[in-house]
């Protein structure tokens, strides 16, 4: 019983997802039930790595959708249109659709996801977060039985190349970033990536799926590692962490009497313990921890992006699509935990509200008592301090790093302007939150 | 529509499994959709975690099989039998089963999958591997599109951190396994977990999905950490290794004319580089690595054992079966995925035929030039090494350490036979598989 599959766009991933398809062979048997009808490319005269029967080829993105013949659009073109208008437009005919295209489903997923439950049909996205590494379909099928209270995760490979290579050699992120441009892990623009908005439209997603119901993604604070300081992570380094730029989803207490859950959705340079699990995932690989009760501390790691990695990803939905049409046909009813149907409100928290560790450098004049006097200050203010150190001195300048206890935001960001008015600190020279 | 479920035990994981159906706030909604109808308990007077009203307990697991309100059976009392009988005759009443066991799945799972399949039933085993860690949904559902080259993991948490100890402290096994029997983290009968036949188990069960087909339990190569000396462990840190307990299953090559698979499965300590994702996982952790083509590496990471987390994953099998019966009533055809029959047939390999590095120890007469003769040998033997020190020497006797290439273990063999036969040589104290 062959399944007519149609694929939009035939780049990097598309071709991944082809090649797979047509050598089914040591794959799951399903994988040979798949049959490639319709395939959408720009430019028809462009060499591919996998050779496909003329036929199936074609520029119009909109006949691949209507084609009788495809029963699952798969769209792998990327960018927010046509891709969005495709993907409603396949929805609207009832066909199931898979995407790996994260931005798409981070500022259209509602819209999206609304006309998938009034149509009845499934919007599967496991490769749009975390590459190749299964998350999307653990999070919604084999966690389910848990209260999540935290996804965290390194989930843009780029900058965790930048990152692993700046604490390797000391180097720093302008060098590094150019090499990695000249690499190919990261692009000529690279905004989206070292600002953190890859990341949030991500973390976006990921919270979505975690706590039952969408997250406003404009809403989600997001800093990136482009004005990371090598001296910061030297220094993270020698206090026994790790800087990675971390995603995290918190919940904040039970959902209130409107059965609103409040959460804590950000992106940041984050110092993590070098024991920390996350802490050892390097290059540009991806890993992210779900903490659940009652599972405990769960971590899916893997490649983050690529061909391969993505392709892998994008089939296992077309497979799970394939798989439950054996179950009662095309016009069965939907399996509620792939098709992810949000079942909560959530709301983010004021950042000001939320409460963290943190590393602070100061820079300051260098003599006697400057320690003293900023571990006072602190204290008054109420914020608890774990660690205060002098780590190095230039120039009659010194750099003292402390890092903190658990502190509300706003309470630790007023400390910091009262130390900042002592006349021996010449300034707050860096500032980055601590797990 | 309330789905109504039998629990057979209840003990340690059963209590969790009933803490999670009687508390659904927070979780994903279909929690609150499951009923618990019925508890079979050997001692009704035991006071439990969770109290359940005294109308569903009984004493007789068949009654809780037979109940025409239970739907779903799960079985979490371990043991091969009353587990197995009660699983069938679940099969035959036509309800899907749901089990923890990995003792019955490894060793009756060919006889249960047949039922299964004749019957139209889910027999759905994710607590059986990996404790709560998503793995067997992953591996059956969304690595379905890739040729999986290799999976290897550290599957039992008894002997991982009997390891991390060793690791940490330099102490002797038979000292930290005392030590973890009387905090509860070895069983007083250790056999099952310190000499790998749980792990065994679960590798076999891991293949068996893996690949496509049922491995032959009893004819997995196994060894236990229970000969394990100290100073390997203190020698293998030295040289940049950790020591784990690896169950490993390794495709060899395609599949032959007859269309069997060829499996290399086996556990073993091994020696793992430091910055192998495998190297960092310590105390009763679990985690599994898969390989495949085109995902690349992807990991697994978790708590494997213990209530939380354990009947996280029994509860993920029960979500799963009701989440399907929503597409197609209990009459509904099964998913290929989530069924996941057998579609290959895999062999194992003759041990001496696969291929591996290894350590080596030797004791040697502490006499110049032994170095160059055990070097020689292996080179005249036909075994590329990678290095080879002498690492301690006392009264007269002299250690020499050998990491080699990877070699043929027929090959290997017979060097070492060869060189144990030279007089400056005193034995072979120790032999572990290096990745």
């Amino acid at each position: 019983m062959a399944i007519g599959v149609g694929l939009l766009g035939l780049g990097t991933v598309g071709a991944g997802v082809a090649a797979i398809l047509t050598s089914p062979e040591g794959r799951h048997p399903l994988v040979g039930a798949l049959d490639l009808k319709k395939v959408a490319v720009r430019d028809p005269g462009r060499v591919r790595p996998v050779s496909l029967p003329a036929e199936v080829i074609t520029t119009d993105p909109e006949a691949v959708v209507d084609d009788p013949a495809v029963e699952i659009v798969v769209e792998v073109m990327g960018g927010l249109e046509p891709a969005r208008s495709l993907i409603l437009r396949a929805i609207a005919a009832g066909k199931p659709v898979v995407t790996a295209n994260k931005s798409v489903i981070a500022r259209h997923g509602e819209e999206i996801a609304a006309a998938a439950a009034e149509r009845g049909v499934y919007v599967l996205i496991e490769a749009a977060v975390g590459g190749g590494i299964p998350i999307i379909e653990p999070l919604k099928q084999s966690l389910g039985g848990n209260r999540i209270q935290r996804v965290s995760g390194i989930i843009n490979g780029t900058t965790n190349y930048i990152l692993s290579r700046m604490a390797d050699e000391g180097a720093a992120y302008g060098a590094v970033l150019a090499d990695a441009q000249r690499l190919g892990y990261a692009e000529a623009d690279p905004a989206a990536d070292v600002e953190g908005h890859d990341a949030a439209d991500k973390i976006a997603i990921l919270a979505g799926l975690a706590y039952g119901g969408p997250v406003p993604r404009a809403a989600i604070p997001t800093e990136g590692i482009d004005r990371l300081e090598a001296r910061d992570v030297a220094y993270a380094a020698q206090l026994g962490f790790v800087v990675k730029l971390l995603a995290v989803a918190q919940r904040i207490g039970d959902p209130d009497d409107a059965g609103v859950q409040a959460l804590d959705v950000r992106v940041h340079p984050t110092l993590l313990p070098v024991d920390h699990p996350l802490a050892g995932v390097n290059g540009v690989n991806n890993a992210i921890l779900v903490e659940g009760d009652p599972v405990g501390r769960v971590m899916f790691y893997g490649p983050g992006a690529g061909a391969g990695p993505t392709a892998s990803a994008v089939v296992a939905d077309i497979l799970n699509i394939a798989g439950i049409r054996q179950v009662g046909g095309p016009q069965a009813g939907l399996d509620p935990l792939l098709a992810a149907s949000s079942w909560r409100r959530c709301a983010l928290v004021e950042g000001a509200l939320t409460s963290h560790r943190n590393y602070v450098r100061f820079r300051t004049h260098d003599q006697p008592g400057v320690i003293g006097q900023i571990g006072t200050a602190f204290g008054s203010a109420g914020v608890s301090i774990q660690s205060i150190v002098q780590l190095e001195c230039d120039g009659g300048a010194a750099e003292i790093v402390v890092i903190t206890h658990d502190v509300q935001e706003a309470r630790f960001r007023e400390a910091l302007a009262a130390i900042e008015a002592h006349p021996e600190v010449l300034t707050v020279a860096a500032s980055l939150r601590t797990l």
